[in-house]
C-alpha cells in the first residue's frame, strides 16, 4: 500500500510517499479499512509545515474514510463493505471532554489517515453518512464535527437564534449549514465579494465584508438590532476576538476555536464579562458526538462543500492551496 | 363592540353574542388591541362545554390576535398598528414554571379574547411573526407554544432526534413542522389515510396508522432500528401514554401534555424506569419562551397549519367541528 | 475460593455455597480482586428470591468490594492492594444512559461478588473511598450511586433545595445524607417513631410519619409553605407516586426509581401535568458517575449508615431480614 | 432622613452628609424601607472614587438592607417590619441575564442606598435570611449573589468538585463558604501567611501563598492530583487570568468576574481553548437567584464574614480601609 511519512524537520518537502507492507489482518474488536480519502485542516496543517514537531516518520492527516475490509472477532458495529470515517479522539467516546492535547489523535501523536489502509480498534471509526462519498466523509472527522460540537453540542442551538461564522473555512462553511438545517439566522464575514456570493448561496441571512467593515462587531449588533448573535464561531483567535467581544449577544455563546492568528493577545475581558457571555475552549469532539452528527446529517440531507480535491502523492500541492486561503470549504485527498 | 360570554352552566349552546362598550383608553403601561383572531383548543373547549366551570359571563378563549390601536404612557414595545398576540400566562414572563392552574389565563380564571376589543398591560401580549395573518398569529398562544416548549425548552431538540407526534391536532402538526425546521426525524400517527397522506406532505419521515397498528411502540421501536423516540409528543394522556413509553428511547423524553383520554389511568411505571426516561408535565410557556418562538417563525418561515376558519357568532359551530375530531391543524375564529 | 450459588427456580432456600478453584491469574487489562463485602439491595432480592428468572447457578449481588489482588498488563489505574469496588453497569462507562435491562449487570444478567475472588476487566470496579470498610464500599455500587445519580446527576442538587425521601431504605437514607451535606433541605417519611428519631439523627429537617399521615403530599406542602418539594426519592413506585405528584413542587422533579409496590398503577398524569413536573426514571448510573460520588465522599466524610452485617454463608438471613422491613439502612455481607 | 451624596467629580472626598426630608409614603406596589447597612463593594468604590462617573449628586452604594416600614396598596409579599434586603439588578427579575451596563443599579445609575430610607418597588427587595443582621444581609447584594451566581448558576456546583478562589475579598470568602457547605473542595490563595490561617479556619482545605508560589496554576495542578480546579472564582481579571487557565481542569469553568487588574490585558486563548474550558462572564444575577440563594442560607446557616463595620457618616475611611486591600471579608455600614 502506499503512505505519507514526514520527514525531520517537517515542511510541506519533507511530506514523502512510500510503498510499503499492508497492515495484515484485524485482530479481536479491530477492523482493516481501505482509505480512500481524508482532508484539511489548520491542524494538520501546522503537523505537516512542521510548526508542530512529531516523532520521525509520523503518517499525517486525523481525517480518514474508506470502506471496511475486514472484521476483527467481536466486533459486531461494521460489517465488511461498510462505509466508514475516523475519529478525531480515538479515546473519547462520551462524556464530556477528557483531553487537552494531541497526543492520542491519529496524524500527531499518533500515526494518521494519509495511507490506503489500516487496522484499527473498530471504535477509532463510525459509519460515514448514507450517500456520502468518501471525500464528503472525510470532512466530518475535523471541520464537521468541531461545528457540531460548537453549535449543537456546547451551544445548544434552537430554531432563531443567530449565528455568527468568520470566513470561509471548513469550520465555518459547516457551522453555516448546520445552523440553516437547524432554523438559525445565520451572518457570516469573508473579504472578497465572490465568497460572500457563495456565502448567500448557502443560505446567509447577511454578510458582511469585514475588509470594509473592521469594526465588524458592531455591523452584527446593527444587523441584529442591537441584540448581538447568540453564538459565534470564533476560529480566528486573539485576532478577531475583540470583534467577535463585540458581536456577541448579552448571554451569548463564543465557541474559542482557533488560533489562525495566535496564541494569545490582548483579550478585553471586561467586556466579556460585562456581556455575561461564555468564551468556551474546545477541541472537535467525542465518538457520541460524531454519532449523533451522522444521524443530523443522514435526515437534513446536508453535504460539506468541497473546495478541491488531490491525490496522495499531491498532499504538498494541496496544502499549499490551504496555505493561499483561496479556498471555500475543505479541500480533499482522494487515493 | 361584539364579544361572546359563556352563561351558565356553560356548554356550547350557552356562547352568547352581545354587543357592549369598547374598553376605553389604555392606562400607563398598557395597550388597547383590536383583535381580529382566535383559535380553538382543547383547553378552551373544556371551559366553553361547561366540563370546567368559570365565573358567570366569562369570555372565552385564550389565543387572541389584532392590531394594536392606542398605546399607554411608558409603553415602548409597542406603537400604533403593530401586530400582537396574546401570551398565555400573562404574569409568566421568564425563568421555570411558576403556575399549576389556570387561574391567571385569559378565557378560563379570567377573561379572555372571543371580543373584538381589549385593554391589557402590554406584557400580555408579543409582537405577532412578520406575514403572518392575524388566524395564523392566534394559533401561537397555546398550541404552537406548547409544541415549542415541549421540543425546544424542555426537549432541547437536536437536528438527528427522531420524535413521535400523536395525532392531528394542533399540536401535534406544530410539533411535525417545528422538528422538521430543525432537522429531526418525524414520525407521526394518525387513523386515517387521508390524514397520513396529508401528515407525508408536511414532511413527516415515517407515519403509522394507529388502528391498524396498535401496538404503535413497538413499531416505532422497529422504525429507529431499536432506538426508540428521542421525545415524544404525548397529547393522548393515560390511554396513550403504555404505547409512548413502549415508543420511547432509553434516556429519551415524553412531553406529558395531553388529558385527552382523561385526567389519570394504569400506567406502566417501571417501565418508563427501566428505560431511564423521562415523563415531563408541562403546560404551554412564559412570555420569554413565546417571543423566542416568534423568532424562529420570522426566520425558518414556519407556518401554522390552518383547518378552517368562523366567524366570531359561529363561535359554537367550530367547537362543534373541533369535537368531531375531523380537523387537521387549527380551527380558527377571525373577526 | 467459597462462592454462593443460586439453585433453580430460585427462592433464598436455593442460595448455596461451594469451594470452587479460584479465579487464576487477571490477563491483559484485568485485574484480580479479593472481595470482602457486599450489600443488599431490592434488585438482588428480586433476583435471590426468584422473581427475576436468571441462568442457572447465578452467582448473586451486584455489589463487592475489595482489595486488588493481582493486575494484569497494561493496567495502570490500579496498583495490588488498591481498595475498589465494583459498578453496576460494567459496561456503561459514560455519557447518557444506555441500558433498559439487566442482562450486563453482576449477580443477574452476569455472575456477581458473591464469592471471594473475582478476575475482571479493570474498568469493572473504581477505587473505593479513602478510609472507608470495604462493607461500607459495598454499599456505593447500587443503593449509593443510586441516590447520588438522582439527586445530583439528574437532579443537578443546589443548597436551598427540598428533598423528600420516602422510608428508611438503603437509598433513602443515603439520599438524606447527600442531601444534607449539600446545604438542602429534608423532609423524610417513615412507620414508626424509632425510625423518625434516627432520621432525624440524621439531619432529617422535618419528618412525616406516613401511618398517621396518609394524605403526606399534602403534608409536604404545609412544610414548604406551599412551595413543595423539588425533589422526590421515589422507591415506593405506583402505590406511593400519586402523593409525591401532591409533594412535588412546580417544575420539581419525581426521581422514578422503586418498584416496591408493583410494576405499574393508577398515576393522575393530569396532575403532573398541572405541575409542569419530571418524572424521571433511572437505574443506578454510569462508571463515571461513580467516581464523581467518591470524590464527593471523600471530601464530605459521609459515611453509610450500614443495618447489620452478615457473614457469607448467611446470605439467606440477610435476605431474610431485608424482606422484613425491619432495617435502617443497609444491610452488608462481609467475609 | 441623613442620606449620603457623591459630589463632581467623584472621589472619597466628595462623599458628603445630608439631612434631607424623608421618602413619604409608599404608592401602590412599592415599600418603603428604613435602611440600616450597606457594604462595599469593587464597584462601589469605582463609583465612589469617581472612576466611573455618575450624575450629580448621586447617592452610592448597591446593596442596603434594613426594615419594611409601610407598605403600599397591592403589597402582598412583604409586610411592616419585615428584614429585606436590595437586589442588584431592580429589573432583572426571573430567566436569564439581560444587562450589560450599569444602568439600572443603584448606586451607579440610580441612587442606591447610602440612606436611612427609601420608597421603592416592592420587587427592588428580598426577604432577608432569618436571624441575619442587618449587616450581614447586605453583603448579600453583590458579593453574596455574585459568588452564589459563578457556583451555582453557572457552575452547576456538586459535592466532590474542586473550587479556586483567589484573595480575601467578599466575593472570595463567600465562595469559599458555599462550596464547603455544598460538599465541594476549595483551594485558596492568599499574599500572608495571617489571612492564609483564617482560610484554613473557614474551611479551606488547601491554601497557596501567590507571593511565594507565583506559577500557583501549577500548584493547583499539583494539589488536585494534575486533574485542576473545576471551577476558578476569577476576580482579578487579566492579571490573573493566565495563571488561571493553568489552574483550571480540563472542561472546567472560570467565572470572570473581576477587574481589579485592569480592564484587558494578554491572554493565552489557546491554552483556554486545548484545556476545552468556559471563561463566563458575569455580573451579579437576577432577583430570583437571590430569593434561592437566600433559602440556601437559612438552611445551611451560613453567615457571611464581615470585618469591619463603618457608621454612615465615616463612608469615606470605610472605602480608605477598602483601598488598603487589608481586609478579611466585607466591610459594612450600619446606620
Amino acid at each position: 500500500m502506499r503512505v505519507i511519512n514526514l520527514k525531520s524537520p517537517g515542511g510541506l518537502d519533507q511530506l514523502k510517499l512510500h510503498e510499503v507492507e499492508g497492515p495484515g489482518e484485524p485482530g479481536p474488536g479491530e477492523i482493516c479499512v481501505r482509505l480512500h480519502a481524508s482532508s484539511l485542516n489548520f491542524h494538520d496543517y501546522i503537523v505537516a509545515s512542521g510548526k508542530s514537531p512529531t516523532e520521525e516518520g509520523r503518517i499525517p492527516m486525523a481525517d480518514g474514510a474508506g470502506v471496511v475490509e475486514a472484521v476483527g472477532k467481536g466486533v459486531t458495529e461494521f460489517a465488511t463493505g461498510d462505509h466508514v470515517v475516523s475519529t478525531f479522539f480515538p479515546h473519547w467516546l462520551d462524556g464530556p471532554a477528557r483531553v487537552a492535547d494531541f497526543k492520542t489523535v491519529p496524524g500527531d501523536g499518533v500515526d494518521g489517515y494519509a495511507r490506503e489502509q489500516v487496522v484499527r480498534p473498530a471504535h477509532w471509526f463510525t459509519h460515514a453518512p448514507e450517500g456520502y462519498t468518501h471525500a464528503e466523509a472525510a470532512t466530518l472527522t475535523t471541520a464537521g464535527l468541531t461545528a457540531w460540537r460548537a453549535l449543537v453540542v456546547d451551544g445548544g442551538l434552537k430554531a432563531g437564534d443567530t449565528v455568527l461564522t468568520l470566513g470561509t473555512g471548513g469550520v465555518s462553511i459547516f457551522a453555516l449549514q448546520l445552523a440553516k438545517a437547524m432554523g438559525a439566522r445565520v451572518i457570516s464575514t469573508s473579504s472578497t465579494e465572490e465568497k460572500i456570493a457563495r456565502l448567500k448561496a448557502l443560505g446567509a441571512d447577511h454578510t458582511i465584508n469585514y475588509r470594509e467593515e473592521p469594526e465588524w462587531g458592531k455591523k452584527v449588533q446593527a444587523l441584529t438590532s442591537g441584540r448581538g448573535a447568540d453564538h459565534v464561531i470564533e476560529v480566528g483567535g486573539p485576532g478577531t476576538l475583540p470583534q467577535s467581544i463585540d458581536a456577541v449577544a448579552i448571554a451569548g455563546h463564543i465557541s474559542l476555536i482557533g488560533v489562525l492568528t495566535g496564541r494569545g493577545g490582548d483579550i478585553p475581558t471586561s467586556k466579556l464579562m460585562a456581556k455575561q457571555a461564555r468564551l468556551q475552549g474546545l477541541i472537535v469532539g467525542s465518538r457520541r458526538h460524531q454519532v449523533e452528527m451522522i444521524r443530523a446529517l443522514e435526515i437534513t440531507g446536508l453535504k460539506p462543500v468541497i473546495d478541491s480535491s488531490f491525490s496522495l502523492d499531491r498532499i504538498a500541492d494541496a496544502f499549499r492551496h490551504q496555505e493561499s486561503g483561496k479556498h471555500f470549504g475543505k479541500i480533499c485527498l482522494e487515493f
